[in-house]
């Protein structure tokens, strides 16, 4: 933490004073990901006088340390020339993900700088959907053949591996180009060089096709262990590897956009620090408005129980409290089942299993946090409408954790992102829900 | 999805038949992933039989892929000699990591069952503190002298690479065993056998002490692109190396526990199918219970204002909404800052910019939702307390969102996760601070 401050502190007041050599000296000290790090975190017109004093390998491996949202502004600010350069040696896979993310102006002006072979290499990763493991992986790949020996093998890692994004995974094809499976690098070093590469090759090592989801391919690798994934296509021809690198990148981008849904936010692109207010305002701002809307019913649920609170008013004072705890309990089962269906430990058909198993933990949970409702409403109010909050709490806790758990499981049933089943959605569908309850076990008990 | 359930369905009901030759071939048919994947879901006695019928080699890779929850119970499952060989032929790491976790008598036997060099190996870890890069490192790597020429040291992989866990990052020291760096294996596959390791060595690459925390570390090699990173002690001496699978596996279970952590959860190891409902409960009361103690504030603030809720019974009809919007608001702000937080984005200085930028946000927020707020108020309960209603809105909002932001980043500086900042602890804080603001509000308004 300490050295990052003054990491920070230093680059951007170098920028602020203008003072060129230290710039300089500062970037010759650091990384590319360090680098790409503190332009992050400036403003556009500030980032670009760093990035501009980078030499031209750097320049290029700090640019694609960047998010998209950066890549987009800095393209912006630089010459035709440099932007032409700058695309032309990126890495095929981040280069199609930036352009099909970019604003039209910027894609065409890319794809239109190409030469014709990069742009053949980027139209052919554009054309998968988004998200898809096609946008992802490297096409640029050393390919052996399966009757080759381990001998001819090295040779040929040898002379194509300086091009190749990765030579650790080495697909192996047969005569039509189909997948017969992969060696790892480190088995041909350690093998004869007579061996055959048709004897060593791991036929079992799991593949994905390249339109398949990228978030689940990454999600295989980490399972399998593997530091490279081969792709296919739909007659399982080899057509690139996705790299570990990008994989941790797709579990971490995964995270951050679940863990934002959660909450009921879309995800913001690009650096917390460097997002502007209006841009965060919207991204929160959806979801709220549904949600204020959709309390509207707890309003109206208070307004058909008005006359039981004039005439107890009492009932109104654990209202936030009976609110509060059924959301939470909402949550922390909304919460659990999104998270375990997103790394793969719950499925469709766990459905029945799964609301039996919360709607005990709801019933355990309640009567816990009765106990606690009856001590503080007996001393509050008195026993008769603590007895009405500490069942109510039983019945909604119960109700919360149920509706919590199976609402995910049945987004994803109907094709729709289970983490849109947000904590503040689950807690106001509780709270309406919750306060029927409570109401109608408070007429029952206090015969009004 | 429809591949994994037929699957499951599969393997389950063949072990429940106990149908051995079934069984056979269906473990043939799969990877120790998939197997291990299937075994995480079972019952353990019912795991134990599939588990029993692995070869010797599929049984350790299945083993190593289970989480130490379910490794505690297979072992307690296995017979001495089957237990001792199996923890014998463990990765070092995996094997500390185990023991670390595990019940004192399972650790206890494990230790006394191991050879001498592999007792010492797996102590030298466990000496590291839980969380630490040491507990998740390899010790086991193929080391270079930095005197050597390229031809040798591809001699010495070859030699010496079967025993490691990875030879693609291959770590480079000087004559005190100090870190010089490291060099890639493809880098000496590329390059001519008479040029000097001291040439090629990468200086710059970034290392970590073995002290430092295991997810920071696989962070920076998310930022860095490594596919293993070197770590070393106090004084610089290579220790080991962090592999790229369990830095996939760090990230993905740092934030599967931030994500329980941020719904008032505490993580539960383990897969949620096998999870107990108990343990479950358990996981979560501990904050539920902190939080209907905490939430006993709402009714005392309610219960200060009763004689103007007997007045105006029409303020009460909006108070679960207006709880529920600003946890709501609030929610979003902290799960954006822990976030942010968690990969770095922000850090500790950046304090009061964060709370100026939330604040404005929660301004931007509290009128679009006060719109709505006037609207539906006028139309049930008039304009003067839709009024009251709308301005407690914009209030409540902004003021979440200052709270929702501000405690993660001061829980970081007095040393507590900022996780804990949940969503439902910032809810339950604006709840209380929320209804204060609004009756404060009502009763200027109304003079009452």
């Amino acid at each position: 933490m300490a050295d990052d401050d003054e990491r920070e502190i230093e680059l951007t007041s170098l920028v602020e004073r203008n003072d060129l050599t230290g710039i300089r000296l500062w970037l010759a000290e650091h990384q590319p990901y360090e680098i790409a790090d503190e332009l992050s975190r400036m403003d556009v017109h500030l980032a670009l006088v760093p990035f501009r004093l980078l030499d031209k390998d750097r320049e290029l491996e700090v640019f694609e340390e960047l998010d998209p949202h950066h890549q987009h502004q800095i393209l912006l600010g630089l010459r035709d020339s440099a932007f032409r350069a700058l695309l032309e040696e990126m890495d095929p896979d981040d280069r199609a993900r930036l352009i099909g993310e970019a604003p039209a102006k910027i894609a065409t002006r890319a794809l239109a700088g190409l030469s014709p072979a990069e742009r053949k290499m980027t139209a052919a990763l554009l054309g998968y959907p988004e998200g898809a493991v096609g946008r992802y992986m490297t096409p640029e790949t050393v390919i052996l053949h399966r009757d080759l020996t381990v001998g001819r093998a090295l040779e040929v890692v040898r002379a194509k591996g300086a091009d190749a994004e990765t030579v650790y995974t080495l697909p192996v094809v047969d005569d039509g180009r189909r997948l017969a499976g992969t060696v790892q690098l480190s088995d041909l070093v350690v093998s004869d060089d007579s061996e055959l590469i048709k004897d060593i090759v791991d036929v079992l090592v799991p593949r994905v096709r390249a339109t398949e989801p990228a978030e689940d391919a990454a999600r295989l690798m980490q399972q399998a262990n593997l530091v490279a994934l081969p792709v296919v296509d739909s007659e399982e021809r080899f057509v690139g590897l996705l790299t570990f690198d990008d994989a941790l990148e797709l579990i971490e981008a995964a995270d951050t956009e679940d863990i934002a849904r959660q909450s009921g936010a879309s995800p913001v692109s690009g650096h917390y620090v460097a997002a502007g207010v209006v841009r965060l305002a919207r991204a929160r701002s959806v979801w709220l408005l549904l949600l204020i809307v959709a309390a509207t019913l707890t309003v109206n649920v208070m307004q058909v129980y008005e006359a039981t609170l004039e005439q107890v008013t009492a009932l109104a004072l654990f209202v936030p409290m009976l609110t509060g705890t059924g959301g939470n309990v909402g949550s922390q089962s909304a919460t659990a089942i999104v998270r375990a269906l997103a790394v793969g430990e719950v499925r469709l058909r766990d459905l029945p299993k799964v609301a039996w198993k919360e709607s005990r933990v709801g019933v355990l949970l309640g009567l816990m946090l009765a106990s606690v409702a009856l001590v503080v409403g007996t001393a509050l109010v008195g026993p008769l409408i603590a007895a009405v909050v500490a069942v109510s709490v039983i019945a909604i806790c119960t109700w919360a954790a149920v509706i919590g758990s199976t609402m995910p499981i049945l987004a994803r049933r109907v094709g729709v992102d289970p983490a849109v089943v947000s904590a503040p959605l689950v807690s106001t569908l509780v709270d309406a829900t919750g306060l029927l309850i409570y109401f109608s076990i408070a007429r029952l008990v206090l015969g009004i």
